[in-house]
Parts: C-alpha cells; sequence; structure tokens
C-alpha cells in the first residue's frame, strides 16, 4: 500500500480548495492548510508535501494570475483538473435553529455571493470574516448566540456543524477551475500511459510584439488540427507591447502530432514554458 | 457650462474605482456610489448617472468576467479607460499615533496584500471589514481606540483622516484596468474624431468549435497588420465546446481598416458584439 499522500492547499480545513484536493487525489490523502498560495507551492518544491491543489481560474472572476506566476517561478508540473462547483450553505452549530439566526459571518466575497438570501431575512447582519472554512470554525469554537457561517458542505462535516439551508447562493453558473500540482519526476516516464478519455496539455509563452505574431503562433495548432480550449494574453511589466500567452490544448506531450506542433511552437516564440498533461475534467 | 457628470462605481466613496471615475472622468464630476457593479451600470441605463468607471481586469487576479456579462447585457459604450495602481496606506483618525495602534480594518483581500507589514508589527491584529474605504469611514464615524484602516489616498482625504504609513502593499506592480462606460449615443456621430494618441477598440464574439476557428477569425486582423493588445477565451456555460473571445486591438471603428476587419470577422463569427472605440490609457 502507498503512504498516504500529503496535499497542499490554500485557506483553512473546509476550503473550496480542500474539496477539489479530494476530488483530484482521492480521500486517501492527507490536506495540508497553507495561508498563502505561494507557501503551498513552496511545500510541495521543499517536499513536505507531494501535491498542491490550485486554483486557476473561476467563472466569474476570471484566471488567477498569481498562480500562473508561481507555476512558472516554482516550475511544478499539472498532474490533475477538476471543477468545483462554488456552493455556499447556511451552517451553525448544532443546537442552533435557523430562525435564531441574527448574525451571519464569511468571507465578504461569500456574502456578496448570497445577496438574494440577506434580502429576504433583513433581519440577519452580515459580518465579514478571513475565510469561508475559518468562519466555521470560529462558531464551533466560540459558540456565539444567535450566530451562523456561510462556507461548503465540507467545513460543516469537518467541524461537526450542521447545514440550516443549503445553496444559498445567488449564481449557481459560479465554477472554480483547479490544477494538481507535482514536482517534476526528473527523467521518469511511463512506459505506457494510463487510459483516460481526454489528455489536456497546458502551456504558456511569450513573442515579441509583431502585428501577427499570435496567429502565426497559433498555426503551429491550426495547421494540425489541435484543439485550443483556451486562450489568454497577458501584459508582461516593464516590458511594453510583450505578452505572455497562456493557452490549453487536446492532446498528450508524448502524442506525435503534439511534439511536432511544440516544435513548431518553439521557432515562433521567444520563451515557451509546458506544464504538462494531465487527463481533463469531465 | 456644462453641468456636471454623475459617475457611478461600485464600493463606498474613497474606493480605488472612485480614482479611476477621476482619472477618466475629471474633478469636476460628481461620483455616486452603488453597492454592486450590476447597480452601477443599471444607474448608466436609467439614466440616473450619465457614466460608470467599471473594473475590467487586475494584473494579479485576471479579468473581471463578472463585468463582461453585464457590458453584453446592458449594452453601454466604453469611452475611456485607465489604469490605477492599487496603493495600500495606513489610515487612522488625526488624532491616533502610529505606535498606538493594536487593530487595522480593512477589506480581506487588502489586508492579504500587506503580508510584510503584519509580520513586521506582530502586535497589531488584523480585523476583516466590507470595504477598503468602508473602513476608514466607520474609523472616524465610531473612533474606536488604537485602531487604523487599510485604504486608498483618497478614502484618508473624503474621511477627514490621516495617512500614519504609505504604500504598505507588499507587491507594486498590482495594477486595476477601469472603463469608463456611457449609453451609447443614438445615431449621433461627431463629424471629426479628436486628437488623441492612440485609439484602442473593445469587442468580444464567439466562434463554435472547430480547431482552427479562432485562427481563422484572427487572421481578420493579421492579414491587414492590426495590433491585438488582449485576447482572452472563455467557454460558455451549458454549450460545451463554444466560446467567447473578448479582443482588443489599436484602431477606431471609423478607420477605413478597422471597418473592413470588422466586416471579414463578422463573416468568421457567430456573434459579434462592439463595446467602442477610446482613447488608449497612457
Amino acid at each position: 500500500m502507498k503512504k498516504s499522500q500529503k496535499v497542499a492547499f490554500q485557506g483553512e480545513l473546509g476550503a473550496f480548495s480542500q474539496v477539489a484536493a479530494l476530488q483530484m487525489a482521492g480521500s486517501a490523502m492527507e490536506p495540508i492548510p497553507f495561508q498563502t498560495f505561494e507557501e503551498a507551492f513552496r511545500s510541495v518544491v521543499n517536499g513536505k508535501t507531494q501535491a498542491a491543489a490550485i486554483p486557476i481560474e473561476n467563472t466569474l472572476h476570471g484566471s488567477v494570475h498569481e498562480n500562473y506566476d508561481h507555476l512558472l517561478k516554482y516550475g511544478l508540473e499539472i498532474h490533475g483538473e477538476t471543477f468545483v462547483r462554488i456552493v455556499h450553505n447556511l451552517i451553525a452549530p448544532p443546537d442552533v435553529k435557523l430562525r435564531e439566526i441574527s448574525t451571519v459571518y464569511s468571507h465578504p466575497v461569500a456574502l456578496n455571493q448570497c445577496r438574494t438570501f440577506f434580502e429576504q431575512n433583513p433581519q440577519i447582519t452580515k459580518t465579514p470574516f478571513y475565510d469561508t472554512a475559518g468562519s466555521v470554525k470560529m462558531l464551533m469554537e466560540k459558540r456565539l448566540p444567535a450566530s451562523a457561517a456561510i462556507a461548503s458542505a465540507t467545513a460543516a462535516e469537518i467541524y461537526g456543524a450542521k447545514i440550516l439551508k443549503r445553496s444559498i447562493e445567488d449564481d449557481r453558473e459560479n465554477f472554480t477551475r483547479f490544477f494538481l500540482l507535482k514536482k517534476p519526476a526528473a527523467g521518469k516516464r511511463a512506459a505506457k500511459l494510463p487510459a483516460v478519455q481526454r489528455w489536456k496539455t497546458s502551456i504558456a509563452f511569450t513573442i515579441k510584439n509583431a502585428p501577427g505574431g499570435l496567429f502565426r503562433s497559433l498555426s503551429a495548432f491550426s495547421l494540425r488540427d489541435i484543439n485550443l480550449t483556451k486562450i489568454e494574453s497577458r501584459p508582461l511589466r516593464g516590458k511594453p507591447w510583450e505578452y505572455m500567452f497562456y493557452l490549453d490544448f487536446h492532446g498528450h506531450l508524448t502524442d506525435p502530432v503534439i511534439g511536432k506542433a511544440m516544435g513548431h511552437l518553439a521557432e515562433l516564440t521567444d520563451a515557451l514554458h509546458v506544464f504538462g498533461s494531465y487527463p481533463a475534467a469531465a
């Protein structure tokens, strides 16, 4: 039996990142919370954890550029992806009743994503707190009267609290995409890829400004009928007219066609970073 | 003399959006705060305000997809852009001294962006609050002892508070890009464009999935040497394999070359939305 894998994530136990870690690394993994994304990346580099579950984009808030920066800086490899629907639940200690609640604690972003609930319950005061899961932890420790928190169902479970009302978020189309990141396996390459429905590969590259530079770069894919699933440009600070591009596409780096596209792309770009190939989330 | 223009923004008076409004609409404008982005958009549609200053992307956090959604829904036109560097200042009522401070209030995102300051001042407790500028307003109203806030210099000025320490943010490369949005002027077109250094145009379009569909769409620009400054894809929820693309490029919609590119692009896309042409920020 393999020793249980430690998976780093940012936030308190019960954060949505822990839900993502569970989806990607399975229930045998041990979730290890860190205060910042950078600390989670470093823990993998230092070998304190074997993997990190890191949010990379959200359907309402866009890409998390900070985590692309850490990916480039720390050179971790993508081993998996998953999507977590952001479901906000009203959570309280087991003895607290819904009709008693007069104060609700959570992260301001979560409070603002449950506006309809607060409009329907004007007797309830919203109180900002650091973290969604952390607000459940605090209520279970302090047992404040007439108080509840907004967080994931996982947070309720971990801290032994009760869900008073499920799914009180305004927008059900709020999804976050996560990567499972690991240290690159030096020189090790599996003889045969596991059978998965579909592989995806993520890369980043820079091109010097020239009208049509991006167009030429994309020809490496379009000429080979490779399907792009994400493209995003980001201006490079301090380097006017230079851009970093993030690209995701279908296929594995060991596919001969993908290999040829990467060779072609390397001719057309200034710097090319390959983050890895991984099974596409369903 | 023109009557002073009302400019909507999200947040409390003194928010970074108000700084952006000032940069784009000048000091004669009257800033009107709203709780949500959507309320700010609606106020322009309803004629309660003449313009809105809306964040569209940030160098650390990426594009604000929510505001692209509102742009598409409410059909406002982009009239200007600006960049605001996110500078966090330690702010307190005038009689409070730096060495007395034991509690600092601000939005959790701002508190987390000043980690070095808190590491150097371990005697200070971080307390989450709804809004950066709102925390200054609260301190000036309640005069809590030994307390300070983290917010913009504009917030200190508006509420008559004092800056105890300037620029305590960890990352100086934290910029937010804002648009100035107005109702489209029905049928009205200026005979001659004002002379500006450079025009920029923002559009969005959808294409049905076909490997190379994006490549073909970009040919409308690359074949005419039009310079792209932003490209971003966003999967359309509930429509697998369909994407929305955001594109910014140099030039004005009334340029003959841009007009031809738009005609060409319309042939290659499913839906094409034009958000407007505006003077590029320096």
